[in-house]
């Protein structure tokens, strides 16, 4: 995966201030934060670490990807971290575009890698889906 | 890695049912348990579930490992998350000398397996040591 703009170390990232810029009708699922502009998530410590998370989840689900002991594992594990938000889920999937966008304002990206992004995205969903209706949480 | 007592889908696995009985001493972690027995361990909702965690992290840890980007940033969050527990950094270390021992419960580990897990076990330690120290956290 590129790098995008952090490393380990936690050199801030700007993923939400894309999101909550691009996609403002996703701000209804970080509590406190609905009304969040561009510029409130840049000041936010919240945001600042939940950048770094989810910059690592995207690293841990490509790396595990093919491994598919731990790709279910990890996917039963983000939905469970998950419930107390009631995503819909379709966000499950609909985030990959979120990603891919975000990620094209870093680097130039040809349709092959944007491809594979959506096909890890789908699987990665499509496990999630499985896992909620296994676990009888509601589904759409 | 071998495929321990679990899948995907969050069969029983006995590890902590193992650290227990084998290393007692590290019950003082685990608070309202510190004085669990196997047995208590066994019919445990906490401990079911704190077992598909810990066998899910050391799953990703191998995956990442190669991935030093990654590693890092995962070392970082896993320390994060525990630092409430107060844990004695050495334990960064020792526990994996616990998740060989259980290993060879499951399965028969040759020499070279042992080491390969004692360096992944180092690494990982030394991370999480070196961002403890940078954080101005407490190192014996």
């Amino acid at each position: 995966m590129a790098k995008i703009n952090i490393d380990a170390d936690g050199v801030y990232n700007d993923l939400y201030e894309y999101m909550f810029t691009n996609f403002p009708e996703l701000r209804v699922y970080f509590k406190g934060a609905e009304n969040f502009t561009a510029a409130d998530v840049h000041t936010s410590e919240r945001f600042r670490k939940q950048g770094e998370h989810i910059l690592l989840a995207i690293r841990i689900l490509v790396n595990v990807f093919d491994d598919e002991i731990t790709l279910k594992s990890y996917a039963r594990e983000t939905v469970n971290r998950h419930r107390e938000f009631k995503l819909d889920p379709l966000l499950w999937k609909a985030f990959f575009t979120v990603f891919v966008g975000y990620l094209g304002t870093k680097i130039k990206l040809d349709e092959k890698t944007k491809k594979a992004w959506t096909s890890i995205g789908k699987v990665f969903a499509e496990e999630c889906w499985r896992y909620l209706k296994e676990s009888d949480f509601s589904i759409s």
